[in-house]
């Protein structure tokens, strides 16, 4: 399967890149709005993975070619870029295909992150409302610390959420994120249960920055 | 020290109410608004723990008579109930006494639980507004399956995640919490923090129903 990591130059998107092309024998795609940033961060990707001994190359697209290439195309942006990303690459989307949110709001106070709850609900809600009708939005990967996955030397032995309304969809991104070796991906049901998986992301950082000792923290549902 | 459950008849306050006795040597006393439903409960719990060969009484009363004699007080109620339960037993409550909050607002519908965010910012906040000014309110204990505390047989090996302005006070609820056998208790910050710990619980449950195999489920942090 070809995934296309839109924003993938970023923290996220080289942590899920590194992971997918380390554990799975998925394409992966990198995709930026700035096509010779995609391809230097690609190579930047495939010489780490080269230098761990990992046959797995890693190349570079503007987002929208990334997505034409694509069968899970991985919106790893900011959430007030999530829209206009998924507008921007509608064209390239075919029947099929299915785009994957990991983005959540946050903003900060005096006692940590919190949750940012879009007027749309939540940002998952967000790209499947920008997403063309015959795509499907599944929620995903919203709690992952991006210094854990890119760091391949460190275990993971943690959960990820999946939401969705179509059920085939979600079972392919289930198989996607369970092929990233101790990902665990659990259904939470419908894509009105993204809030409070995106919710936990601040939670997260609140926790490990409140305990010495923790950081770049998953969750574990047991 | 001793420990009241104000709500201790329902079902997260029984779970607490058995672990305590089981598991430290705190004095536990149930609260109810009707203080004969309260000693009921209470001859219950004791019968149960006699037969599992555990002497610890525990006793019921009326919601402020159990205030009066404890230290740290738990409001075990439903949200809608917890500032007229605080308003109720505020003249029970000693300077220094600590009162916990471990109650979350839900509501549901096709696609499952969410959390029901009270205007006051979370149900926590709603207690320390209540709360007199001498009393510090730390938000513990909302994540927890009330069913899986009840089965004295049932391995916990979850966290709770408390939070509270008054450090002292969290630090009481951190060692109360931690007597109880594979509890551990995350510092997750200030009272602000609360929303996203509340927001948890309908997250828990949603996932136990979209999972086969998956119940009472709980959370680690690793």
């Amino acid at each position: 399967m070809n995934i296309a990591i839109l924003g993938g130059t970023g923290d996220i998107g080289e942590g899920l890149a590194l992971r997918f092309a380390a554990d799975t024998s998925h394409e992966v795609l990198i995709g930026s709005r700035d096509a010779e940033k995609a391809a230097t961060k690609a190579a930047e990707y495939t010489a780490e993975l080269d230098g761990r001994g990992i046959d797995a190359g890693v190349s570079g697209f503007e987002n929208a070619a990334a997505t034409d290439r694509a069968d899970v195309v991985v919106l790893a942006v900011p959430p007030y870029h999530v829209g206009d990303t998924v507008e921007a690459v509608a064209d390239a989307l075919d029947d099929g295909d299915v785009l994957v949110s990991p983005a959540t709001g946050m903003k900060r106070d005096d006692d940590g992150f919190h949750y940012h709850k879009p007027g749309a609900g939540s940002v998952t809600r967000i790209a499947a409302d920008a997403a063309p009708e015959k795509v499907a939005v599944v929620g995903a990967f919203h709690n992952l610390a991006a210094a854990r996955l890119a760091n391949l030397d460190a275990e993971l032995e943690i959960d990820t959420l999946v939401v969705g309304d179509d059920d085939d969809a979600k079972r392919t991104v289930v198989d996607v994120a369970e092929g990233i070796v101790g990902l665990r991906a659990l259904d939470a049901g419908g894509l009105a249960n993204a809030p409070e998986i995106e919710g936990l992301t601040p939670l997260l950082i609140n926790v490990a920055s409140n305990n010495s000792g923790m950081r770049d923290l998953g969750i574990r549902f047991t």
